[in-house]
């Protein structure tokens, strides 16, 4: 009953960005009570940080809090880097690999294609945690989003697209969601293809993504989606670069903590339904 | 085949904000063209806004330059000047009544009640055209939002409310809505009571509301609709102030000038649709 969106033996989990890294870390304590029997070994990848050696020693000390029984800080800085042996052994000794936020396109430029990459997806293959927050979510799925003003969106070619690092299909994810404001973001996406869902991670909020295609919302935050699957019409084809995009009929969910969507069946799971599907999915 | 929700003879004109009021003036132009037949008075009322002073001559430079006969321009600061006789027969004159942006609690603080208010409604009964910007858009439905931090929003009584000015029932307006991200803010009013259709204009866009029912977009931007009338179920009723408000399903719209939408029959109508609707209620 693998799920073609979801195929992997392990859990991805994808953040908002802004999550507690010092006080009670709640999402990250979900990211690390999914780790794979007897492996409490993490990878922290800051590949998409402007400022790699601030942010590793905080996730060093939040990770070492939860019980990792090794922290392996990962600056990949570039295309030579992304090939490193002993790198690439690092990861393929974890349990959990972390993408840290900063700027998608810097992670997808320095590592696609690559060794480090090709480890990271067997991981997930085989049952280890991939998660990632901010630049680190948004980049998960097959295609992602990299640019676009929130205030510009929803005219013609201002959202800024190419391919993720493909850990996931059928999804585009944005983080810091509603925080700023790019509910318009999902929606220009959506009409320019509304096969995928759109899955909008506020701050300090995360999203499991459950090999059977099941959703779990995590954190105080909120997770939005926007399925465009029943889009009814659009002008979009027809406008000039820069005009304003029409949009007849797109459907909207908020996820809290405990509430979780089915992808495949396009179907909302309050608490009650969530836990019979995880059950049943096991 | 008078509607409920818009059983007025004139035309309310809802605009997000920020519209041009110095170069084409699109959208000022649209609201000129709805005057009543020999009629090209128009009052600028400025309770909403800090700076009146600043404010008025601005649209008295618009409207004339539109080919207003006569630009009215009413400050009405307090309950008293909201009774005064002089200012009453104004209105009274006017083909357009015409709200400035500012504050909605002001607005609504100073007219609730009044002659002034009492006439502005008369005005619309028979035949004038009333519009407003930013706060003068927000404040037209019986229940207006006049509060509450986008960031904040979906949390329970993040969002302030209180009854509006009542030219329009059904609705709940905001402006400004895709430059600050509100969405939040009408999906959370849309699960506090989904019967109401959520408005949500953006800056330089624009909504007529002709008096059969049809909406109709005006202007160079976006005006979004967020339909919670199918809404499936949300946790809101059952949650501490502050908690995150889960939603599932609600209807997602965004409409750009041409387009419309038929509030009683919920129904969006591209352009050649929208013609139709607006003969067909002629």
């Amino acid at each position: 009953m693998a799920h073609p969106l979801f195929s992997a033996a392990g859990h991805l989990v994808a953040i908002g960005g802004a999550e507690d890294r010092t006080s009670d870390l709640e999402i990250l304590k979900n990211v690390f009570a999914l780790t794979p029997e007897g492996n409490r070994e993490v990878a922290v990848i800051a590949t998409a940080s402007g400022i790699p050696k601030q942010v590793l020693p905080e996730y060093e000390a939040a990770f070492s809090r939860l019980g990792a029984s090794q922290v392996h800080l990962l600056g990949i800085r570039d295309r030579r880097e992304a090939a490193d042996a002993d790198t690439v052994r690092r990861i393929e000794k974890s349990g959990i690999i972390f993408f840290t936020g900063g700027d998608q396109l810097r992670l997808t430029n320095v590592l696609g294609g690559s060794p480090v990459l090709r480890a990271v997806r067997k991981r997930l293959q085989d049952g280890a945690v991939v998660a990632g927050t901010s630049a680190g979510a948004a980049a998960m799925p097959s295609t992602m989003i990299y640019n676009g003003a929130a205030a510009d969106a929803l005219r013609k070619g201002a959202v800024n697209m190419t391919s993720g690092l493909g850990f996931v299909d059928g999804l585009i994810i944005d983080s810091h969601f509603l925080e700023r404001g790019r509910f318009t973001r999902l929606m220009e996406v959506g009409a320019s293809n509304p096969e995928h869902l759109g899955v909008g991670l506020g701050e300090d909020a995360g999203v499991i993504m459950h090999p059977h295609g099941i959703l779990e919302a995590i954190g105080p935050g909120h997770v939005i989606l926007i399925d465009s699957l029943d889009l009814a019409s659009s002008n979009i084809a027809d406008l000039d670069m820069g005009k304003p995009v029409a949009v007849e009929h797109m459907i909207l969910h908020a996820l809290v903590s405990g509430h979780g969507f089915d992808v495949e069946a396009r179907r909302y799971l309050v608490p009650h339904e969530l836990s019979a599907a995880l059950a049943e999915s096991r």
